[in-house]
């Protein structure tokens, strides 16, 4: 039925912030980043990111789990305000596979 | 059957990063960016973040993606160096939805 | 003399950047990197920056200098390209030293 | 004489720093974010180097003098915390100098 909740909680987590976005920035934290702009989801995704690399060094593995799941919920949040969403992510990583049935790299450009 | 290739291209990639971090790094990037070590790899996601920060502050949708793949990407082979996979920070993210039927936001801790 | 060089390193880096970076993109880094705009100048500067994070964790001495010093560099490029300079950071420095006798923390906003 | 304050503002704050790092954690920044450890004032860089990524984009010079005000501020922070100065970081670039009469590049190890 089409009214289930999608059984990723990727999916769940993104349709969330969807639901969420335009909600109560007094109750609901996707409401108040978004009011924010832009820029500030900009900032506390790079900010996971530098919390994420620091876990990584420490090699604390409960600490790079807590710190990817907070990577991915603020990449979901920015994808959803610039109108995109995970399907669109991965609609480009599917894309890479057909480029190379060699190395996971192919259809990177280079950085 | 259980040789099939995973339907999700997230764990498709996962598994591709998981066969190829031990392979040869003259033909794969994941191999040759693994054997550079952890700081090397996290250094290449700190990396991956500042760019998706600065596709998402240009309001450019493609770059926003294509930066969002690249990310993903480094963050799984981030994961499987740690011994870690996707389905443990979808765990994490599935423990956070029991702590809130409010809000996303619950369970995380303070930044 | 008006024409000798400024006795503070910092400052004979800016005034060799301020002098590069309208110079010849293949024989100077400033020049080539100040072509390619003000995203990808940034970008550099986050870059640094991750790795200066990475040289703290690993408590590498050297490489905390060395990554320091890349990162003074590439402020420096930042404040050129921006029409700025140390001396507008210092006399930023400055007002917050006139706003507290008691905390280097005050005249910063709340992160 | 030897106690006057140094004239540039940069050493003056670093100054201030290695005198508070050891203060109050209640009543000094500086010594509350030395008190969290090495990984937290790493972090609080890589914060601030992400402000400083946006301020660029968004091309607002009074953000970026700000911003740069706190990442130099932090860097004094992280080096101190090394036990190292912003001297080691303009000795190294005194260093460069002496390998380039042509580009500010020389001597910086590919990125």
């Amino acid at each position: 039925m089409s009214d289930d909740p999608p059984p990723d909680v990727l999916d769940r987590l993104e349709a969330r912030i969807r639901l969420n976005r335009h909600g109560d920035p007094a109750t609901s934290y996707t409401a108040k980043l978004t009011a924010r702009g832009r820029a500030k989801i900009a900032q506390k995704l790079g900010e996971e990111a530098v919390e994420t690399v620091i876990a990584a060094m420490r090699a604390d593995r409960d600490e790079i789990v807590s710190e990817s799941a907070d990577l991915m919920f603020h990449l979901c949040v920015l994808l959803a305000d610039a109108g995109l969403s995970l399907d669109d992510v991965r609609a480009e990583l599917v894309r890479r596979e057909g480029l190379s049935g060699l190395d996971e790299k192919a259809g990177r450009k280079k950085g």
